[in-house]
């Protein structure tokens, strides 16, 4: 995936059971209605870097989760993910023509049909989460499903994209693009983790607490790291058309920070992810490689 | 709503009812993102039938449940409804300017802000039903949740709208037109239904099956229905659009039975959703009521 920074074989083979997860969890493109069922297969399969669901495996390692019961949690994660791209791409929003290295799904599959393929795959991550086995019982708050719901809503990534919206133009505070980013991409991946360690024994308050930490630390760099490689990539690089938050008019860490101390707050918010882990010895093995490759990402 | 049927006071006290749940459910419009909020707020309060939150409680009544239970499952399935009608009306899909007798959604708070207030409200509908007490404990393929997303998704409504979209301007079957719209509203009402009864005692399998015979039968009739206003309402009467169907060369209940024969299959289903509920005595006669009303209703 990116040459620059070693990908373990743990990794990549998570990656490929997640793809493998999702080819079942997705209905046939010869199943009725074809259309739809094509344009939903197209945007999830076969491409994306899996970052959530790898975190999802991770954190469930750290909990001695079985990687079969985090499965439904590494899906439905990557669902919602695929369905906010899809709707995030739409001409009414940020209209883009390249995702993933392909055209995006309106422009291959027409807009109402993309529009409906984004509003299945929501739907479909939360009937995953239904399905999924849990190792303990939880209290209906904490039950995975509110916790994707929470991440995923007007309260979490779908707040967050209409405050990107009312912020397109605008001068804005290194503190109100924090709040933006920690909704629009920190909560899906603060969920990945919570969803992930929900899956094997129950962490005790500190352990949360650490963990909330090492999430809030790898999301905040995720969104530094596309900043900065919104200006130093290429589309070829990024599967997706670079440069675009300049032409928009985006604020961002760079036009915030400048480029040398965005890199540096990257670098700054890995070593924070490294130190929450601290306490937990070698099953934190995971989350800390992922913590090296979400900020040395090339792509 | 409609001075030509007697719109019976329960009725009208569970439309309140759930009017109150729906507005607390939803978050402040003084709450960030406030555009976003607002947009929510606009499209599921001060208007709409709640004909699936009155099945829901209608449904929970014959099977003994509180309403304040089915509360939850009423709130879910008008969140679902709303957020499917932002979308429909939505210029790639059915491009409307009117619904519920004010402007659509991306008319008032623009295409984008739309397209993320029907994202959320899907979102918020799962969120409410991890709240809901359940008065007994259920397999989890029987959770209500599963049967929502079922309902909503691409086997459900979605593909239904998908099955419409793929339609449009061709010749279609009977058995096409109906199991588009099995699909496209019936779908969701079955679900209403099936989450009401969910909420009380469990029901027999004979009564199970009797509930979905009405469920499907007043599917079908409010669709025919729809049909039949499409073509004799006014905008005024319906509160959107009149007519659009056959501007849109959609195939339709009318132009494929003509109308009399179309008011004929309305009368029928009416009377197949009555013979349905013979064996639950006195426990159905809201779910009567709503079957006269689904099937004499003029807007």
């Amino acid at each position: 995936m990116n040459p620059d920074v070693a990908w373990p074989i743990w990794s990549r083979e998570r990656a490929q059971r997640v793809e493998g997860a999702l080819a079942r969890a997705l209905p046939e493109s010869t199943e009725l209605p074809q259309p739809l069922h094509a344009a939903m297969r197209y945007s999830v399969l076969g491409s994306g870097k899996r970052v959530r669901a790898l975190l999802a495996y991770a954190s469930g390692e750290l909990a001695g989760a079985d990687a079969a019961v985090v499965d439904h949690a590494a899906v439905a994660v990557e669902l919602i993910h695929a369905y906010s791209l899809i709707h995030d791409d739409l001409p009414c929003m940020d209209d883009d023509v390249l995702r993933r290295g392909k055209p995006t799904c309106h422009i291959a599959h027409g807009e109402a049909m993309a529009l409906l393929a984004g509003d299945a795959l929501q739907t479909l991550a939360f009937e995953v989460l239904t399905k999924a086995p849990l190792s303990h019982p939880k209290t209906p708050d904490e039950s995975q499903i509110a916790i994707l719901a929470t991440a995923s809503g007007s309260r979490g990534m779908a707040g967050g994209q209409a405050l990107d919206l009312a912020h397109v133009g605008e001068a804005l505070s290194l503190n109100e693009l924090e709040r933006m980013h920690a909704l629009k991409t920190g909560a899906l991946i603060h969920a990945a983790v919570r969803l992930g360690a929900a899956c094997g024994r129950t962490l005790d308050q500190a352990q949360a607490g650490a963990l909330d930490r090492y999430a809030a630390a790898v999301g905040l760099a995720f969104q530094v790291v596309d900043d900065v490689l919104d200006v130093e990539g290429t589309a070829e690089s990024l599967g997706k058309t670079a440069g675009k938050d300049a032409m928009q008019g985006k604020p961002t860490y760079v036009t915030l920070l400048g480029l040398g101390r965005a890199k540096e707050r990257v670098a700054e918010l890995r070593d924070e992810a490294h130190t929450s882990l601290l306490g937990f010895g070698a099953g934190a093995r995971r989350l800390k490689e992922l913590a090296d490759w979400i900020a040395l990402r090339k792509n």
